[in-house]
């Protein structure tokens, strides 16, 4: 009998056992881009350390300076893996959407057939760190060690923009570094397929804000003759991208390369298309560059979008008011080689030179980092599509992902090591998004997973 | 001796009473565009019936289908007069930029030898109604009878579409109508020169929400392909206006006559430039079309203005989201014989132009009205210039002003009444911003300009 069959078989048994404990992490508001929660992240951090040294870690909370990091290692024969989540989510808002308490998790059938874990984190990336964790946890019940040595490390702030991970990085460089990470914050292709995924876009986020008046106006006595700073943010907002949809930025698609013919041919067999893409989201004409297939916008090009807008009045009823100020958050999705200081720099210069001269903008950097592209052929890839491909009922796919996920670029910059992310989230998750879920067989067959991918990285 | 001369002195030797009762309805916190304020509104009318009733006034407080009236009368000889006020304010957000309580008025010195009452309502109107309702109380304590008959009408829902007024007039017709009208919410043209408007900009409101996605979206996993509303919204919001600062809506123009040279000569010298106009609300270059003098942009111009907008996350941090929906607040004001109802079909059909078809906007009426342009040489006009310039140490003008009073419209269409515009408001009362102010003197000789309008109105 193989190391493998007993710890799939255990981890089948302790399935309910399992969900209790994700139960417990999910039932914590680590909420990090909210200083009113920093109290619950470092709760989440604390329970994962007292978790993990219940399997037999050395887990420990690390200050830095915003939320902790959780760093733990188990020793082992073999190649040593890092592996990497992350413990806090996204803001609930708007609450009102929500049909359950966010923090307050079930298990509730979602379909006939279909079970799912409902509540914030469920799927990023509680839900997800989890189905690894349980893995390790299997493994050490079974065989009483581990299959290869293993670290941790769980960031606290990746839905803030990460901005201790690459000084914790630096100063912890050396007992960091393994022969590779592994992360599970992606997706599967579908419910059947799993996936493996290759490329992730890159972020840079900006926070404008543009100050007209010194005070707030009464349109009445102003209006027509004083700057309205909502018009000079609507109008430079517009201006970001061309009719066609591209971004009007200089300099904007520097390093951006074509996607290869025969990665765009496989794509193209995954059989998805602009209605089967929208439609389930309410939408049905793809918004971007045009002559573009969804995929390839979503996973290959990089993206503009205005996330948030606020400006004037807006409460209940009508003020005839010229506001003083007025801004938005905006962020660009980078593919390839594109350099978020130069994206940076460029969107900046491209607003100020649309403000009047009697008025003045303001910037507020928000984290990013660049792409990541792997080789398609990487054996660490190739492994692993392998034993997914035993575990689901269809053939793992290499992918590329909309999202970013900078650790990567980090992992392979400072510690020289590659990533090979995978992950069972699906695209129906409603990550960041009222009524958060995680699908019971993703979390299930994600447990499964990794064992088979710990088991074969092993040998 | 004259009528006139006591009257004046006993309003000189009871200033500090007639500050204590401004102060008492300036601490009822009447916001009536916010319904968490309605009990507040009725307060507001409770206590002015009760303060006119004390002078001798038949008053009471009538029901509507929002805030209530106030209404009342008082016999006299000769012609017979409509005053017409507003108790309710605005909101009084950023409360942070407030220096004091916008509920605790109080008088303070702001300026080496020039004082003023501070808080919400000070100038816009609560001030302005109370000069009248001071002249009134003193004509009567010194004369045992008014000058003449007089009517008043205190609106509760100026600062918020005026949705009742409508109704209420058509309702109480015969017992409103007056001979004119008299109305307390204008403004000085400075500290010295008192003014009569004889032109009042119009007002279309209309709030917008341009829905796309079901529901929020994650900009890693649907940025480039799914509709943002922002960007929708600040593309329809950029295009309202053309590169010379012209609305670009069809149609929107029909109506607008070209202002005659000699007023505008007369308004050339009252000397105000770009820079005096700009410069004390730290703006120096107009916004709006061009080759237009700021008097002519604010006073006899239309414009299209965005009074607030909002979407997506507008929190502390960063959410890289793609919003369901993006809303924004949009008002026109109005000139000469723009119709309004064509105004608010000629913009929602240029917004709806705008809307991807796998999208959908939505709008919401709220109130206004057409502009309103008195005779330069009506009578009434000219007698209240003569008497204004005997109270104040420069000679009264004839002017035009930004802002909207719908009801001076429809006294003229429903009642079949002019309106003589008179108020004693300056251009810094910070109406409708934080830390609004009513300048002492304008309090004062307010009261006493009331007088003289009285007495000479009465021979």
């Amino acid at each position: 009998m193989s190391d493998l069959a007993p710890v799939l078989d255990h981890l089948d048994r302790s399935i309910d056992q399992s969900l209790e404990r994700l139960f417990s992490l999910l039932r914590i508001k680590s909420i990090s881009t909210d200083p009113a929660f920093s109290s619950d992240c470092r709760e989440a951090a604390e329970w994962l350390v007292e978790d993990l040294k219940s399997i037999g870690f050395e887990a420990s909370v690390r200050d830095t300076a915003g939320h902790p990091m959780v760093v733990a290692h188990h020793e082992g024969e073999g190649p040593h893996v890092l592996f990497y989540g992350h413990y806090d989510v996204q803001p609930v808002d708007p609450l009102d959407l929500w049909n359950d308490d966010p923090f307050s998790p079930s298990v509730k059938e979602i379909e006939p057939g279909r079970k799912a874990i409902i509540g914030r984190g469920a799927a990023d990336d509680k839900g997800q760190l989890m189905t690894f964790v349980e893995a390790c946890r299997a493994y050490k019940a079974v065989h009483g060690k581990m299959p290869c040595r293993i670290s941790i490390l769980f960031e606290g702030e990746e839905e803030s923009g990460s901005p201790s991970l690459k000084p914790f990085l630096e100063a912890n460089a050396a007992e960091l570094t393994a022969d590779f990470a592994l992360v599970c914050d992606t997706g599967m292709w579908d419910r059947e397929t799993p996936a493996v995924c290759v490329g992730l876009r890159g972020l840079v986020g900006e926070e404008i804000t543009i100050h007209a008046a010194d005070r707030d106006l009464h349109s009445g006595e102003f209006g027509g003759a004083a700057a309205n700073p909502i018009t000079i943010l609507a109008r430079a907002l517009a201006a970001i991208h061309d009719e066609n949809g591209r971004v009007s930025i200089p300099g904007f698609y520097d390093g951006v390369e074509e996607t290869p013919e025969n990665i765009l041919k496989s794509w193209a067999g995954l059989g998805e298309t602009a209605e089967s893409f929208l439609n389930p989201i309410g939408l049905a004409k793809p918004f971007g560059e045009q002559d573009r297939s969804v995929l390839e916008l979503v996973w290959a090009r990089p993206t503009a979008e205005v996330n948030g807008i606020t400006g004037g009045y807006t409460g209940a009823g009508f003020k005839t008011v010229i506001a003083a100020k007025a801004s938005a958050k905006v962020s660009f999705r980078l593919v390839h080689k594109q350099d978020p200081d130069k994206i940076r720099a460029a969107f900046r210069a491209f607003i100020e030179a649309r403000i009047p001269a009697d008025c003045s903008v303001e910037f507020h950097k928000h984290g990013g980092g660049p792409a990541f592209q792997l080789d398609y052929n990487m054996p660490l890839v190739v492994k692993a599509q392998g034993v997914l491909t035993e575990e689901w009922s269809k053939p793992a796919v290499a992918v590329a992902m909309g999202g970013s996920i900078p650790i990567v670029g980090d992992f392979r910059r400072m510690l020289g090591m590659e990533s090979l992310l995978v992950g069972f989230g699906l695209s129906d998750d409603r990550i960041h998004s009222p009524n958060e879920k995680y699908d019971l067989t993703s979390f299930h067959r994600g447990q499964r997973s990794w064992a088979r991918i710990l088991d074969v990285l092993s040998k």
